[in-house]
């Protein structure tokens, strides 16, 4: 039987595709992988051990110190060794790194293979965004040739969502019995919860569930219950 | 004028490499990047220090702490989160990781691109190794399509020494005036300076220097000044 690792980041389209897996795959033969690798909002990594707990999904956290590292002093002053923390003039971590998703891909084909997994899952999509050149269909396929040759090993990534809109992860969500599931994801840009409702991403989850007619449990889960 | 990323472990072919690099490129348009990412022996770090000092280009540390992760408890307890550090029954983090210098790559990759270098020099080999997939050639090559797509960005990925014996890379290093510099590297499985002599990598080191009929640098300083 089939076993595939989940790239989970704890929003909308990786909660979905969990459960695309749990259906594609057998129950008992699914695992997620999370990475803490300085994200602004912690928020995620609870969700996504809420959405496995829910789930019954074994879970494996893995950090990664290294963007927080690229992202600070060390592209200011290229003759000092980079320590990972938040940036002194923002106090914030800057963690934007390019090809992000070749890294977390790559990291999990690493735990993939030493479990003897050979299916990945990833939530990244062409469209409904801004064309980020790491999510695309493209690289995803150079990639996967990519991993097999560099591990020598046999292994195929899942892009589920790749060519969807959101209102079409939010029908598939339904189709998937995964709606109570999203109640417990995150997506606000400023990592509010109950959600702000205004920025783009909230934007964006909003305009998915308003085409297809249906609730965003997340928002119904505030409303019945104010924080 | 082009300027060059070199992947610099602190050894004798990255090393061989960085001095390529500083010959085909130009002597102000060279930087290195180290990855500590724990291994197993510190030495190596100290090592790429001193090369880069001795060659005047500037160095950044980048710290990995997942492969130490990966290596740990995560392996055994799927359900549990993981952290870096030492292996509970070995007291060594055992930090091996299939496809590992997709990492190194990839990183380096994200480096060179906050940096605007669009050339990148690593030390891996075909041959004289146990022929590790992340060293071949037709994965460097579907890796630095990857890199291009997944970036969007032009980027070349250099290997001098891919299909270089040992002796051959004695003779570049030779020609390329970087002996001096080997005497500062590090090569020794067991992480001995002076090197054990014994070890598969020292036997395989000194069989190079040996075919080329010249003595080892790093051998010499410490016949001359014994530690």
């Amino acid at each position: 039987m089939d076993t595939a690792l989940v790239v989970l980041s704890g929003g909308q389209d990786s909660t979905t595709c969990l459960y695309w897996a749990l259906d594609r795959f057998s129950a008992g033969h699914i695992e997620a992988v999370t990475f803490d690798y300085g994200q602004r909002h912690r928020i995620e990594l609870d969700c996504a051990a809420r959405v496995t707990a829910r789930a019954e999904v074994p879970h494996t956290v893995l950090p990664i110190d290294t963007f927080a590292a690229l992202g600070g002093s060390a592209l200011i002053d290229p003759g000092i060794a980079v320590r990972s923390g938040v940036d002194a003039r923002t106090q914030l971590p800057n963690t934007f790194v390019p090809g992000r998703n070749l890294i977390f891909l790559t990291f999990a084909a690493a735990l993939a293979y030493q479990r003897g997994i050979h299916h990945l899952v990833t939530g990244v999509a062409q469209t409904d965004y801004s064309g980020y050149p790491d999510c695309r269909q493209a690289t995803l396929q150079a990639l996967e040739q990519t991993l097999r040759l560099g591990m020598d090993y046999d292994l195929t990534i899942h892009t589920p969502l790749m060519f969807q809109s959101k209102a079409d992860t939010v029908r598939l969500a339904r189709d998937l019995g995964a709606l109570p599931a999203l109640a417990d994801t995150h997506t606000c840009y400023l990592g509010q919860q109950p959600p702000c409702g205004a920025c783009p991403a909230c934007v964006l989850r909003a305009k998915g569930f308003a085409e297809v007619g249906i609730p965003d449990p997340l928002v119904e889960r505030f409303r019945e219950r104010p924080a």
